[in-house]
């Protein structure tokens, strides 16, 4: 069973090094000093490695059980999940107002980070709460907030988000869940929804699902849908538990991974509701979280690779097979370990790049997160706008390739499941799927993203980029290795959208027919620009006579890997886009 | 559950539009007209889409027990397997003097993507006793073959390929099961082996497992490895069946896929053995049936991405969501089906094209196996040397990819395991490790096959792509689309044969960097190479007025897509084996 060691000294280095979080002026963030940020995620780590990830390959195999309407979990996630109750993990970055410690986003995305890379079936519970938690505080009334966010800021009660119906997904305007008005904001819902992440369970004592449906009367489509609060017990005035609700688990899906988290059939039977926010407006209050969200689901993208690099890397230095072609490295042994061989090398620093360029985004993603909502900092809340679909399609893409490298490592014991990295890359998938399958991302980046504020938004992307390189061209150890490909890069991710503009506008299947390439082109310009400021600061700490040079040193040489390795599928990407739509169009239906 | 159906037209036009075969010189391609392969494929995939198809599904839920050390397969393998048997589909390519129907291994070799598609886990049966089968008919002695190959073709006994132990896989000097010399070739076998295929189940009366092990005394390493051939039950010289050998079964391993195939650890207790072939000289016997096995391999990496296409095209047709945003095609529906959408296309088209380009090179190296072991053509077996590292690899690689993105476009819905894509995915995944993982694949092919004959079969590739071009310059309908864009892959694989030459001898480092990306630069020149010519013969056949005008208009518009979307990769693995060793080796093992 693969052990999970959480990334401190990365993630310090992420916040204090590369984004100096503690001088940023962002609400919150003067207290975030290095010491404060090491005891939090030290913590988390502790939880993670001790009490999450010796759960993930049981909470596999066993999977949740549905017995007479009851929603069992694994073996000792229960336990678990009062250990994480305890250390409030659950309130980190939630509202004092109803119990939370109130602390920036950023921090409750690293321990994200860490807690799904520990377990992310399991850790999905909580990420759902938080999910429903932020819903009902954006858009509750008082009374709403009084009564529901106490108990979901302590885990007490947990919550779902109920979109997906049978016959829909993506195109929400045609669900048919019904919200019958009984007066007072009140409403008895009926219909099924799909695919409900943590949907029941026995870990807490209510669970709070957040239901999209049609109030009979409104308007056709996405314009005529409401989001309700419906609590699987019904909360009584004084706030302890009334009767059972008219919510039911239909049954549990059998998925190709996160088996620990129950995914249900949810029938809703003249259950009782409660509008949330306004009548038929329920798509726009589902979308003022969706930058959260869809960054959360980026970090699970992130996650899964990092304990897979983690057990890869560890059989590699391990395992021994072949022999160095340059000399025996290990002569004494009967072979050399496998980490000797370049090509187990490529997989190595391909996930290695990945991972610490990835969580860099991340983080400055979060940071920006921050200033919109802590701040009403429109330019960064349009930027975190910009660079939200590429978050979630990229890193959760590269995630699971990057699992699908580590389990080749793995050989054919990468294939069985006791390795524990078949988990890793079968919970990794779903990342790409859900949450906006990755598709969407593209098209929300082609189609809404690249003309936000008229575009301004991603000249000021391209705008940061350009002053970076200006403003060190002079520093030679970054010109050559960093800053001529970033370049590069970011050149070809102008051509792409200058494309777009310009065919775009004649047939805008010249755009969607690239909306995936770019999202992959602009992942890999955000990443290599990560790598440039990292390169620059590691590179300066190392002229400063850092007393960590071993540590400067090998961010230094993962960057030029990345920008030699990785970033050249630019061109690809590039030349895909450019070449329109008619190939991908130019089929009838019935050809196929 | 998804159904299949046997691609018989698009195998059709690779044999006999693209490939000419009844025109070809091999021994025995004359038989194989038009008709003649029509009738044996109609058949074969008779059997494929009604019996095997049906128990792939059920087959990867139930798996295969091991109760009180006996194998039990899936409910209705049993069945299924009499009717292979009796229809003679294991004898298909295998020596008449045997009960074989002596076809060529082309016809083998697309029974093999039928079958495999219909039910991957269910056809290894079948393909390990093949490769068995072929060991023991290159290798065996006149008694050997007398006792063993007549029960093999007709499956009555299946076989087995007895590699791995728990040490060691890809390097298998280090392997230490030991075989105790009793005279007059029989020797006692004691061991345990790991990973073995088919090690044993509950549908044939008698198991033939070939078995790499160590005579007490012989050379160090691979050079004193032999192979012996170990009977589940001791054949009696009338050819009944004996007693028990000292074979056993140790478990069943739980995998990420093909669990209808009983993946098994196989112990060998004084198990009575013969040797075949040469005493030390076992690797070399296994190497002879190298090309063949791993080209079995490649067929498997096609086959899942067919029913995985054929399902998730079927979904896109179907599934109604959203709008085209150039104007509804379903107006009076309440949405459009998935396949409006550009991003859908483009993975339908990223299947659609690799399958059918894959399809047509396995044929073409199936073509170069049988003039090599048929006619015995140097050339051709040269060429198909160098070509199945690639086919291996690149097939398994693209094939896997494709599984994925097929299950992308169910969204949720591929994510459960009801649907049946996510097992694809799960199945599809094991080609790219076993038969040697793909990074050893491109070990052999830029370790070894790339300086084949000095170089000269490398060459004879270029020419061969070189000589069509020029041939072709003059046809419009082929120059800009296909022509011009292999030209430039074509010389981008040669600007990276030239570096390995240049660099490599400085530092073999160099070139087994960009080992892998070489391997996928090669197998996309090979598809596009496919590509122009069917796209020539198809083209030919518009201008002679075909009656068939919208399959081959359809030809030409997916070999374009290819050409437009898919061939651009090779700029990216250039420009990344071009960047040489220094970022993937630079770092200290203790610097990971």
């Amino acid at each position: 069973m693969p052990s999970y060691t959480a990334p401190i000294k990365d993630i310090q280095y992420v916040l204090h090094d590369l984004l100096n979080i503690s001088e940023l002026q962002t609400s919150g963030y003067s207290e975030l000093d290095r010491d404060t940020t090491a005891a939090i995620f030290s913590e988390a780590g502790k939880v993670a490695e001790q009490v999450l990830a010796p759960l993930n390959l049981s909470g596999d195999e066993q999977g949740c059980k549905l017995e007479n309407g009851v929603v069992t979990t694994p073996d000792g996630f229960k336990e678990a999940f009062e250990i994480v109750k305890e250390g409030e993990w659950c309130a980190l970055d939630c509202d004092p107002e109803y119990g939370g410690q109130g602390m920036p986003y950023l921090v409750g995305s690293i321990a994200n980070e860490i807690f799904s890379s520990a377990n992310m079936a399991f850790s999905m519970y909580q990420g759902l709460t938080h999910g429903a938690y932020s819903a009902i505080h954006a858009h509750g009334t008082d009374q709403q907030k009084q009564t529901f966010l106490p108990n979901m800021v302590s885990c007490n009660w947990t919550g779902t988000m109920n979109l997906t119906e049978p016959h829909c997904g993506t195109d929400l305007g045609l669900l048919r869940t019904k919200a019958e008005p009984q007066g007072d904001d009140i409403y008895k819902i009926s219909g099924q929804k799909i695919f409900i992440s943590a949907g029941d369970h026995d870990m807490s004592e209510n669970v709070i699902h957040l239901v999209l449906a049609k109030i009979p009367g409104g308007p056709d489509g996405v314009k005529g849908i409401s989001l309700f609060i419906v609590p699987k017990f019904v909360v009584n005035e004084d706030g302890s538990l009334g009767p059972r609700n008219g919510v039911s688990v239909g049954k549990i899906e059998e998925k190709m991974g996160i088996h620990g988290n129950a995914t249900c059939v949810m029938n809703f039977d003249d259950a009782t509701g409660y509008l949330l926010g306004t009548a038929h407006k329920g798509m726009r209050a589902m979308f003022t979280m969706m930058n959260e969200a869809r960054n959360g689901v980026a970090v699970q993208g992130l996650s899964q690779a990092v304990p897979a690099y983690q057990a890869a890397l560890e059989y590699a230095k391990d395992r021994l097979q072949g022999r160095d072609v340059t000399g025996a490295k290990n002569p004494d042994g009967p072979a050399d370990p496998l980490i000797v061989h370049p090509d187990i090398r490529r997989m190595l620093m391909d996930q290695k790049s990945f991972i610490e360029g990835a969580r860099a985004l991340v983080c400055w993603a979060a940071t920006m997160i921050d200033q919109a909502h802590r701040d009403n900092d429109s330019d960064a809340d349009a930027l975190v706008s910009l660079l939200t679909p590429v978050l979630k399609g990229f890193l959760t893409e590269q995630g699971f390739q990057m699992t699908v490298q580590a389990q080749q490592i793995f050989g054919g014991h990468g294939y069985i499941e006791e390795t524990g990295v078949s988990q890793y890359v079968r919970d990794a998938r779903i990342a790409m799927i859900y949450e906006g399958a990755n598709g969407v991302q593209a098209l929300d980046l082609v189609g809404r993203k690249i003309g936000l504020n008229g575009g301004k938004t991603i000249m000021g992307f391209f705008d940061l980029v350009k002053t970076f390189i200006k403003e060190n061209e002079g520093n030679e150890a970054l010109n050559d290795t960093f800053l001529k490909p970033l370049k590069a890069a970011s050149k070809d991710m102008q051509a792409a959208a200058m494309y777009f503009m310009q065919s775009g506008i004649k047939s805008p299947n010249n755009a969607l027919s690239g909306a995936t390439d770019f999202m992959m082109l602009f992942g890999h310009v955000s990443l290599a620009f990560m790598w440039a400021q990292m390169a620059k600061v590691s590179s300066n700490a190392l002229e400063n006579g850092s007393s960590d040079a071993a540590f400067h040193e090998t961010k230094l040489a993962t960057g030029r890997y990345y920008m030699a390795r990785q970033l050249p599928a630019t061109c690809m990407h590039l030349s895909r886009i450019q070449s329109g739509a008619n190939t991908v169009m130019e089929l009838d239906q019935a050809q196929f």
